[in-house]
């Protein structure tokens, strides 16, 4: 392999890292890595041969973590909105999703994937089914990805057991795929979804395989219940018994919980993937995020899918982040700026157990960032950069993107993905969809 | 005058009005008006001489109105964030505010009409200071304005005379003006920081001139309580006393409002420029938006000032709109998609009394407009352009804008405001002030 060098100079480099939040100077990255960031120049030796980049204008930035979400699904952006969250799935989402075929799962999630790798995201979690199909689209994209085939229960123990072998098959197959950008985990869909002998199989195999776990976790308050009523303990303590959190595990929305099960999530390091808008629009509820994080729980951010956001631009979920809790709790400090950014960025490297890796500009984690244009009028005055990444920012302002070293946006381009052909299919097959 | 005359053809029209939501034909625009819109080619004779647009890719819909906000203020955009309110007004804004030269003000109401006007919005509200200064970046910036002297009352008798006067005078002066782009009112800045003669001064005034009014009510619950232990009664009986109501009148946030007060508001044809963002980032609450619209109240959105949202791009306000009341009623059909979008329009056309001039795309009507780049990942598939609007698309989606007529924002430029020279001004005149 013939080492390739990158110098970024008269750059302004929001790093996420505490020891020095916001560097003005120079980064240099070598293969896959991050080399060195500082005021200062490079020694000589670390950018012989280097391609150059002159950063004016620009604010460099750890890549996005976008935590949770189900890329097919953008498919069916704007298909169905303001219904009851019944009536959206039952007459609309499961059977359109019933007659996907393979090109369209390689089409919704191309699309998402433009979307996200415009708009600054550079890992992304994502469960559904077909999933070497999306293997596919990551690996070919460049995006980083932990994927996961989502098991819904509610079936017969043959299908059960279909589905358990085919998630197992992916996650052996795919793991460390892509230049190890793809990582995969074992994920029965919800406690409300799955009997428990199934959600024990899946802790299970993740024993087996030594793969951390993923699921939707009380989501609604009806949820709760009828978790209470089924099996006479609420969703924590539930998962608890049946193992999960003996696996490196995180759950997606968290919305509905109390003072103990945060206690139980904490003591086993379980991660909540906060998905602020989904839970709005689905009219979920607003989920404990300052209690979360009082108490010591991880809190990352995801978009969910396009269908029930819809928009896969984690931006949004930052501001959201920073506003709503201060709005309901009463207290304006409330999930301060920093907070949010680090939401989307460390924490979410963190709930990935990649703390070391992504989600923060630092000599020796992976070539992960995005260079936005701050030459805007929003982005003036240059008071705080931070402030302005999260209460004025958008994923439209965001021109490049790396990831693990390699450039895959350039000037608001994907270069491995034909958008104009993606969103081309995207139409025709959606409306395909709806004549089946 | 010699006739200008423009046709766009192939386009894609979101019209806001109720007979054709959606258009995909033509639009013909001669002078300041919108002389047709339909699917079938427009008549020779309307379309002799004109300038031919394609808008094949574009999406065009009524320019946005943003029925609240201090544009001056721009120039503290992150100077002081996550603060409590008192905090943030006493120790950041007030001493900042109080050593604003006419330049500052020049600079920072530019600063935010730029930024509107490439985010789509074609109307605005401005409530603040040195006025003059105001309206002649109105009137070189082709933007559309109801702008207002807003007076605080906590001083001398002669400095409220003197306020007074100075208010009555800049609406004097300046209403009409602007190619009738510019209108005037008049507005005692808020119950809490006005004694009630003041109050009533103001509104002779206006009844004097014909001219209606604007003020802050009910941001916070503290500002009722005051309100009750002051005068014996909340905001709204106190302003109905003071004959605020007997003018057409229009109040910003109204987030403390009991059901009675909500009727009162009905009965007066008094309006509400709801501002989510800043609500939530102020931690003042959650208005009680699905309410005052079932009861009958026109609810439009508002920005407030870049130093409390922190950004002027009202299609922010429209997504939080219709994610916000969804989430904290517990009700996924609350604020639909089309309601919020109204919001932005119509119902800030209605608000501002010329929903027969703004706010639709309609024959007739000004041609107030905007051109939105549609060719993206985000915009597909095009299953439901209200949905994309709402739910997806962005204020930097924006590519031309129309006010009156007259292109003002041409591929992302604004064409009246030195843009460069606008952030250098920003960036030293924030300096300074720190340094006075």
């Amino acid at each position: 392999m013939t080492m390739s060098r990158l110098w970024i100079e008269n750059g302004i480099f929001v790093t996420m890292d505490d020891e020095a939040l916001v560097v003005r100077g120079h980064m240099v990255v070598e293969n896959d890595l991050i080399v060195y960031i500082g005021a200062d120049a490079p020694d000589a030796s670390l950018t012989e041969g280097a391609q150059i980049i002159n950063g004016k204008g620009q604010l460099f930035m750890p890549g996005l973590i976008n935590t949770h979400g189900h890329a097919a699904m953008s498919l069916l952006r704007g298909y169905s909105d303001d219904e009851t969250l019944q009536v959206w799935l039952q007459q609309y989402m499961w059977p359109m999703e019933g007659k996907y075929q393979d090109e369209d799962t390689r089409t919704g999630t191309s699309l998402a994937v433009l979307e996200m790798l415009k708009s600054g995201t550079t890992t992304f979690v994502d469960m559904y089914d077909r999933m070497d199909i999306v293997a596919q689209v990551v690996e070919q994209s460049g995006i980083r990805a932990w994927l996961t085939r989502g098991a819904i229960g509610l079936c017969s123990e043959e299908e059960q057991r279909a589905k358990l072998e085919e998630a197992i098959a992916f996650a052996k197959n795919w793991n460390g795929k892509g230049e190890g950008r793809i990582r995969t985990m074992m994920s029965p869909h919800a406690p409300y979804t799955c009997p428990p002998a199934f959600i024990e199989q899946f802790v299970q195999a993740a024993h087996d395989l030594d793969l951390p776990m993923h699921t939707h976790m009380s989501e609604t308050l009806a949820e709760v219940e009828q978790n209470v009523r089924d099996y006479g303990s609420r969703p924590v303590e539930h998962l608890l018994k049946l193992g999960f959190f003996s696996r490196p595990s995180f759950v997606a929305h968290g919305v509905h919980l109390n003072d103990e099960e945060i206690a139980i999530l904490k003591a086993h390091q379980v991660s909540i993937s906060h998905n602020p808008a989904s839970n709005l629009k689905l009219a979920s509820g607003v989920a404990r995020v300052p209690d979360l994080l009082r108490a010591g729980v991880t809190v990352s951010l995801g978009t969910d899918s396009a269908a029930s956001n819809n928009n896969l631009n984690l931006f949004n979920e930052i501001r959201l982040a920073a506003l709503i809790h201060k709005g309901v709790s009463g207290d304006p400090t409330a999930i301060p700026a920093l907070t949010a950014l680090r939401m989307g960025t460390v924490y979410g490297a963190r709930t990935l157990w990649q703390e070391h890796e992504i989600g923060r500009l630092k000599s020796g984690m992976k070539a992960d960032f995005i260079a936005l244009d701050i030459e805007q009028a929003h982005f003036y005055p240059q008071t705080d950069f931070i402030s302005h990444l999260v209460y004025a920012a958008s994923g439209r302002d965001v021109r490049h993107v790396w990831v693990n070293g390699r450039q895959v946006v350039e000037n608001r381009q994907c270069l491995f993905i034909d958008e104009e052909r993606v969103r081309h299919e995207a139409q025709v097959r959606f409306e395909a969809l709806g004549q089946r």
